[in-house]
C-alpha cells in the first residue's frame, strides 16, 4: 500500500492541525454536473451519483479533438516516512489548473480494507484532497463493490461446476483464482472450504484476496473497451485440469456475467479537488501483484478532455513507473510525457540512515546520502526515454536547509526541481506553483516515452532486464518452481507477456531493509503467477501479502456516524 | 425465496411471450427527478444515482401531514406454480394511482445471489414491474453491498480480537456471527479459516450465510432511524465467551464503524413503475430467519409523501403477514390497513393436490380442495384484526369456469375478491381496477390492527401460540438444542422478544409436502437463534439454508453485456 504523508507541512507549525477530514468538510464543493459541464461532458454522458460524485458514459462522448498529455506522478522508493505522492498529484493538478492550463486528475480509488486497518482515508491530504473524502473513501459509487462481485461469481461458478459433475476436469487442487473481499481480514488468508458433506460442495484448499489483489481488477484497470473487457476475461486462467492443462473463464463460460457485473463500474467516476479541478477517481489494483494505477478507460478519458492529465504510479518509481512504462502503456494510449518523482527531506534522510524517531532532527549529511536513492529513480526515468522533475514535498519539520540542499543536490545532477507546499497552503493556493512551472517547461519538450525491453524476450530476460537495468541487481536466482512456471509459461505459450514485478517497494533490492542506492545484490524470484486475462507474469520476489490483516487496534475503531449522519473518525 | 410467476397471462394466449427484460426496455422513463418532485420530495433531499433511481435523505423531508394508509400485500402458501406476488403489488399500485388515488410502493430490493441462480430479475413481471430492472436486479444502489461490508467489518474485527490477544476471551468455538456474501455459493456454507500457522489467525469453524441472510439485513429493515440503527447493532450478540456470556458489537466497539458504513444504504431508494408510480425499493431480509419486507424506513417515508403505500411481505401470509404484525409493526409505525391476499388458480389446483405438469388443464375439483389454504390465510388475517381482499392473479392457463369458481368461493366465505391480469394489461391499463375497487372500498372501513400475542408471553409461549392459531398445529416440540437455548434466552433476560418462525414456506406445517390446510401436527423446533440486535428469537423448524447454492446450470450462464454496454439474459 502506497504511504501517506504523516506529519505534513501546516500554516502554523507547532500548532494544532485540522485532519483532512475537517479540512474537507471545511471545503465548498460545486455540483458536480457545473464541473462536468466546464469539462465538455454532455448531460447525457453524465450519471450522477448524488450530488458530488458522477460516472462518465464514455460511449457518448464527442469525438475528441484533444489529446491531452499525460504527466505521471511517481516517487522514491516509499518509506515509513511518508512521500504524500497523492496529495503532491492532486496538488500539482490543483496549480496547474491554476496556472490557466485545462487540467485534470486520474488516479486510484482507494480500498476500502486498508482504510479500516492503518490508513484512515486515501484521498490526498491538507488542502491537496479529492472530494467528498467521506464517499470516495467509503463505498464510493460502488466500483470496488462490483468488482468483488464479478470475482465472486467467477468462484461459485468454480466450485459448482465442479460440485455439478466437473465436465471439464477442473483438478480442486489446483484451483488459483481465488474469492476476495475489500476487506483486511487475516482469517481468510488461508482456508478450506466446502465442508459438512456430500451436499455441501467438494472440500479443498482457498483463501480469499483483498479485492484490490483481484485479476479482474487488473483487467478492469487494463480493459480500453467493453469488448476489451469482456475478451481480457475470458482469457483468465482460473486453474487447471488433472492433467495440468491452463482453463481459462471463457472455457467456463462466466465471462458474460462477470461483464454485465461490470457494465457500470467500467464507466470513470469524476469528482473534484477542494480547488474545484476535475479529477477521475477509478479503479486501484495492486501496485505488487499488478500494476498499480487508476483505470486506462479514466486516464484516456482524461486526454479527451483536457490538455493535461496529471496521474500516478503505486510505489516507488522502481516499480509504479516501470510498471506504468512496461505494461499499462503498451496496453492503452498513456504514455507520459514527463515524469514527477516525489521526494521528500525526511525520506531521504531514512534513504541515509536516519531512524524514523529521529527525522526531526536536521541532517544534511544523512540527507545527502540519501539523495542516491532519488539520483537513481532520476536516472531510471531517463531510461525510457522520459525527462524527470523532482517534487520536493515539504514537511512542517523540514529544515530551510534540508530543502536547500535537496534543490542544490537535484540542479547538481541536472535534473528539474521545486519544493512544494501542497498540504498546507495547496496547489489551489500558491505551494505548488514552482513546480507547476518546472512542469510545463518540462512538457514544452515532451520525451518520447518507450519500454524498456521488447515483449519478444524470454520472460527469464525480461525480469532479468527489469533487476540489471532499474533495480541494479547483479542477478536473478529463480526458485525451484518458479524454474518450473518458466517452462509451463513457455509450454502454454504466455511468453509475449509482459513481467509485473512482485517486489518490497522499500529498497531496489528484495530486501527491505536496504535502502539508498544498493546495488549488485541477487533478486530472488520465488514464484510466477501467469496472470493472463491482465495480459502479464507475475514475479513474486520475496514475501507477498494479497490479504493485509488488521492491527491491534483498527483504525476502524475511531469511526462512527453521528446523529446527523455525518461520518467521524476517517483521516 | 419469493416464488415469481412462471406463466403468466398475456394478451395472446399462445403467441411468443415477450420476456420481462424486453418488456421493461420497451418502457419509457421518466427522469426519477420529476417523480420526486410530484411526490413532494425536496430537491435537497434527493440524491440521484443515475437518471432513473435516488436516494432520499429523509432528514430533509418536509414534516408531514400525511400519513398514508398501509395495505400488505401477503399470499397464499407459495407453490412452484408461482403466485406472482410482486408483480401483483406493483400492479395494483399502479392501478390505485390510475383510479386517482396518491400512492407509493414499499418493496424489498433483491438480492443478487439467487438472481445468479434460478431466477434471473425479481422486480415483479410483464407490465408491472419497477424499473430500471437490470439496475435494481444487480447492484442497484450498492445497499446489499454496504450491508455486506458492514457485516463483514465486524467479523475481521472479531478474528482480529482472538488474534490479537482476545482481551474479551470470546471463545471461537462459539462465535455465531457469520461472514456473509450476495452470492449463491455452496462451498463456503461450512469452512475452517485462520489456517497457515501463527501469523495467520487462530483457526476455527466458521461460514457464510447469504447477505440477506445477515442480522445486519434484518437490522437495518427494523431501524426507525439512524440513532436507532446504532443502537440495534450494538446489541447484535456475536458469540460467547468461555463461560458462555454473550457479547455484543458494543462491547467490542464495531458499531460504530458498521453504521458508517451503512451511511448512505440507509436513505431509501426512488425508483417508478412501468406505469410511472413512485416505489420505494429498501432493504431486503430473508423471509424465514428474519421478517422478509422492505426496511421500516422505506414504509414509513411513504407514508409521509402518499395516502396510500402499498407494501408486500415475504412468502404465505402464515409467515409474512404474521411477521409483518408481530414483528415489523411492533418495531415502526407501518401497521396495515387493509391486507390483500394473492392467489393463483395454478397455486389452488396444487394445495388441491393436482401435480405441477398437470396445472394446464383445468380441473374445478381440485381447485375447490385447495381453496382451504386460501381460506385459512383469510381467516387468519382476520385474527389481526383485518379484513382481508383475495387477489386472484390471473395465468393464461387459467380456464374462465376455474376464474369463476374461486370468486364463487371468496363470495362464499364472505371475502372481498377480485381477479386481475397485471401481468398482461397490467395495472397502469385496466388489468387491475377491479382489484384497486376492492381494496378502496377495504380502505374505507380500515381494520384496526393488533399483534398476535402480548410480548409478556413467554418465548415457548409466544412459538406455540403462533402454531395453534396461524398453523393450526396441535402442539411443538422442543429438541434438546432449542430446550438447552430456551433457558439461556430465560438467563439472559431476553424473553421480551417477539419470535420469528423459520418454517418452510410451502406448507402451514413444518413439513413442506403437507400442502393445503392440514391441522392437528406437531411443529419441531429443532433451535432458536438469538437475534439481539434486530430484536427477536429465530425459531428454526425443519432444515434451513441460509446460502444457497447454485442450479446444474445457473442462470448466470446466459447473462452477458453486448457491445453498446447493454444486459442481456436477466429474465
Amino acid at each position: 500500500m502506497t504511504a501517506t504523508a504523516s506529519t505534513p507541512s501546516a500554516p502554523h507549525p507547532g500548532s494544532p492541525l485540522p485532519n483532512d477530514l475537517e479540512i474537507a468538510r471545511a471545503a465548498t464543493l460545486r455540483p458536480i454536473a457545473q464541473i462536468a459541464e466546464e469539462v465538455g461532458i454532455p448531460e447525457d454522458a453524465l450519471e450522477l451519483y448524488g450530488r458530488y460524485k458522477a460516472k462518465i458514459d464514455v460511449g457518448r462522448l464527442p469525438d475528441a479533438d484533444r489529446h491531452g498529455q499525460v504527466v505521471l506522478v511517481t516517487a522514491i522508493s516509499p518509506t515509513p516516512a511518508g512521500e504524500g505522492k497523492s496529495t503532491l498529484t492532486v496538488g500539482l493538478a490543483d496549480s496547474l489548473a491554476r496556472a490557466g492550463k485545462r487540467t485534470m486528475i486520474a488516479i486510484r480509488e482507494p480500498s476500502l480494507g486498508p482504510i479500516l486497518g492503518m490508513k484512515g482515508g486515501a484521498t490526498g491530504g491538507g488542502k491537496s484532497q479529492v472530494l467528498p473524502m467521506e464517499d470516495i473513501n467509503l463505498h464510493f459509487t460502488g466500483d470496488f463493490h462490483a468488482i468483488t462481485a464479478a470475482n465472486n461469481a467467477l468462484c461459485a461458478l468454480i466450485d459448482n461446476h465442479i460440485f455439478q459433475g466437473n465436465a471439464l476436469g477442473i483438478d480442486p487442487r489446483r484451483v488459483t483464482f481465488k474469492r476476495v473481499m475489500d476487506m483486511n481480514d487475516r482469517s481468510l488468508r488461508q482456508i478450506v472450504i466446502g465442508l459438512g458433506g456430500a451436499a455441501q460442495g467438494v472440500p479443498r484448499e482457498a483463501g480469499f484476496d483483498i479485492t484490490v489483489a483481484s485479476e479482474v481488477m487488473a483487467v478492469f484497470c487494463l480493459a480500453s473497451s467493453v469488448t476489451d473487457l469482456k475478451e481480457r476475461l475470458g482469457r483468465i486462467t482460473f486453474g487447471y485440469t488433472y492433467d495440468r492443462r491452463p482453463l481459462t473463464v471463457a472455457e467456463l463460460g462466466a465471462g458474460g456475467v462477470m461483464a454485465m457485473l461490470l457494465k457500470d463500474a467500467i464507466k470513470p467516476n469524476l469528482v473534484q479537488t477542494i480547488a474545484g479541478t476535475p479529477a477521475l477517481v477509478h479503479g486501484g489494483p495492486f501496485a505488487n501483484i499488478a500494476h498499480g494505477c487508476n483505470s486506462a478507460l479514466a486516464t484516456t478519458t482524461a486526454r479527451r478532455l483536457a490538455d493535461i492529465v496529471v496521474t500516478e504510479a503505486g510505489f516507488g518509481a522502481d516499480l509504479g513507473a516501470e510498471k506504468f512504462l512496461d505494461i499499462k502503456s503498451r496496453a492503452a494510449d498513456v504514455a507520459p510525457s514527463a515524469v514527477v518523482v516525489v521526494a521528500t527531506v525526511r525520506a531521504l534522510k531514512m534513504h541515509g540512515g536516519v531512524a524514523v524517531d529521529a527525522l526531526k532532527t536536521p541532517d544534511v549529511g544523512a540527507l545527502e546520502r540519501g539523495f542516491a536513492n532519488l539520483a537513481r529513480h532520476v536516472e531510471n526515468v531517463r531510461k525510457f526515454g522520459l525527462e524527470p522533475v523532482v517534487a520536493v514535498n515539504a514537511f512542517v519539520s523540514d529544515a530551510p536547509e534540508e530543502l536547500d540542499a535537496v534543490v542544490r543536490l537535484c540542479r547538481e545532477a541536472g535534473v528539474r526541481v521545486a519544493v512544494a507546499d501542497v498540504w498546507g497552503r495547496g496547489g489551489g493556493g500558491d505551494g505548488g506553483d514552482d513546480l507547476a512551472r518546472e512542469v510545463l517547461a518540462a512538457l514544452e519538450h515532451p520525451g518520447t516515452a518507450h519500454p524498456l525491453y521488447p515483449l519478444e524476450l524470454s520472460v527469464e530476460e525480461k525480469i532479468l532486464t527489469v533487476v540489471r537495468e532499474v533495480y541494479r541487481g547483479a542477478a536473478v536466482e529463480f526458485s525451484e518452481a518458479a524454474t518450473k512456471t518458466l517452462k509451463q509459461v513457455h509450454d502454454n505459450g504466455w511468453d509475449g507477456f509482459p513481467v509485473c514485478m512482485a517486489k518490497t517497494q522499500y529498497s531496489f533490492s528484495d530486501d527491505p531493509s536496504l535502502l539508498g542506492a544498493p546495488e549488485g545484490f541477487i533478486v530472488h524470484v520465488r514464484e510466477l503467477w501467469p496472470r493472463t486475462g491482465a495480459g502479464f507474469i507475475v514475479a513474486v520476489t520475496g514475501s507477498l501479502m494479497t490479504m493485509p490483516g488488521l492491527p491491534k487496534v483498527p483504525a476502524a475503531m475511531r469511526m462512527d456516524l453521528d446523529e446527523d449522519g455525518q461520518v467521524v473518525g476517517l483521516f
